[in-house]
């Protein structure tokens, strides 16, 4: 059987048939999965990445702890959707052993490559910056060199290698809330060391939901029709940013060519754990499940800067959407 | 004969004495050396680097076209004071010489490593990014890929290897006229890929003549007492920013380590060149040439973004002063 999907079966993946059969992304019956004050430490957990594991599966979240700062902790579950979410912040040390923590640490996406985890998140380098680090376990967690210096955010390793070189999203930014912001694509012979740095796409274009600024999402899937990335689009409004997210479909052998492009958003704030929290009208993805024999892909998203929540779309139907609805500039 | 520069001799380095037994750094007398409209297409040349070159001198020159737009133009020279600016920008090209233009370039600063020059220049790539190419001859110029993404400007290459790596600094930017800016380090291997990121200095203390930014000028001088780095320092006033210089020891090693730092500046805009102009109150240097023997240093700066000035000094009276008006923070 040849899948569109390029990947493992995962038939533990958390899954809803739609409702309506016009959709193509529709969420998940039992969001938020992951409500305010989720742990004594934790006032708000969202923007975090769950990756299968094991038997079941591990996550490191954004965690905004009672004091107002973003910080990771690790966790694991049997089925992604209810989650053992562990007490204290991810104890980084480095290639020794020695405590490396990080000051603050938010928006975290994992991939496996190989038998490791990597962890890319926003970091503090006097400045938002790109951090990495990885695990085997999810018990012990080794910070890397940061990638970049600052200002970047949203930084998205892919899954693999690409023309024997790790690749990696980045979103160049300000030291603010930045009101502009396009996608750029990196790459390493060691995650150490970056360069060939190239533009793949921006904000703009006739889908208004984009119009500021977009970002990576979760760690692009790869598919036969091309890297399959979520991503999410700002618009601007007289009360401040509405996150959305798009998907698009980077060429697999240079994923700084882009293929295809959601002119309209597949997800939009409408929902009251979506709309009403401690950031309003945001919905942005951090990490997706698939499982590659029925195509079936689950996206996780942080909600309002305070909720975790799960939507559901599958792979044919959504690679036809995009290309039935694209627009690339 | 031990010298305290470790470097070569170069009895051809433009030099005045100075006239006060107090100065530390002193202003040419034919100050500024380039003027309005030196050549047909372009308005001011002024932040270029200039380096020995064959029997004489070669410079790369941020030239703003009369359409307004910077462009870097070569030169040569037999005494580093008068200059032949050839009459077209810089023609770039790839490494298989074809054309690959640049959109816009300024405020470069050349070193020669082995038997190549490199120029390093504030590029655009959607954005102010890092440019970087090479020359030989200073008649075909090779780009290469930018070693960092937008936001940054004021990279610095180091003149040779430190532990096996190429040394760049850099000023993370934003995208206007970046009210802030503090100095980084980064390592490479091979001038494509660069990571080991780390913070260097930054803005603020008891100098309001650098509380907004700072950035690396020239290429820095090897002394047995550190890497001198002349930077440049910037405070906003209510119509704008001023721009000074002062100078800093980074270790040898390590030069993410600094030794000594200039409380005080060493040179501000008091001139008529350097007050009035496009940008008044600018001093921005970005070359220095230096004879070992002697420890005599020009440093060549632009003036208000407008002319080409030079200031001399002598490497063991600046450290002697670096040392003694030091705050490191």
């Amino acid at each position: 059987m040849s899948h569109t999907i390029i990947g493992g079966a995962l038939p533990a993946i958390p899954w809803e048939e739609k409702k309506n059969k016009n959709d193509v992304i529709w969420r998940y019956s039992g969001n938020p999965i992951i409500g305010w004050n989720p742990i004594p430490k934790a006032a708000r957990i969202f923007n975090s990445a769950v990756v299968p594991f094991e038997d079941g599966f591990a996550g490191v979240f954004r965690a905004d702890q009672k004091n107002g700062r973003a910080t990771l902790f690790a966790g694991l579950s049997k089925d992604a959707i209810s989650w053992e979410i562990f007490p204290d912040p991810i104890a980084w040390v480095d290639e020794n052993g020695n405590p490396n923590p990080t000051s603050y640490a938010y928006d975290p996406r994992v991939v496996k490559i190989d038998d490791t985890y990597y962890i890319v998140w926003c970091d503090d380098m006097r400045g938002a910056s790109i951090g990495l680090g990885r695990t085997k376990d999810f018990k012990t967690f080794v910070r890397m060199p940061n990638p970049f210096m600052p200002y970047n955010r949203n930084g998205v390793l892919f899954p693999r290698k690409i023309n024997g070189k790790y690749m990696i999203l980045s979103r160049p930014s300000d030291s603010g809330h930045t009101p502009f912001g396009n996608i750029y694509i990196s790459e390493s012979p060691d995650l150490i060391h970056w360069g060939n740095h190239r533009y793949v796409m921006g904000s703009g274009g006739n889908g208004w939901w984009q119009s500021t600024k977009i970002g990576a999402g979760p760690v692009p899937i790869e598919t036969k029709e091309g890297w399959l990335l979520f991503y999410h689009g700002v618009t601007t409004t007289c009360n401040g940013f509405v996150y959305s997210f798009g998907a698009a479909l980077l060429d697999l052998d240079n994923p700084s060519k882009v293929l295809y492009r959601t002119r309209d958003y597949l997800l939009t704030p409408e929902k009251e754990y979506e709309t009403v929290g401690f950031v309003p009208n945001v919905v942005f993805p951090c990490a997706a499940l698939f499982d590659a024999p029925t195509g079936r892909i689950a996206i996780y998203y942080g909600a309002a800067d305070t909720y975790t929540a799960i939507a559901f779309t599958q792979v044919d139907e959504l690679i036809d959407y995009i290309k039935n609805n694209s627009e690339v500039f």
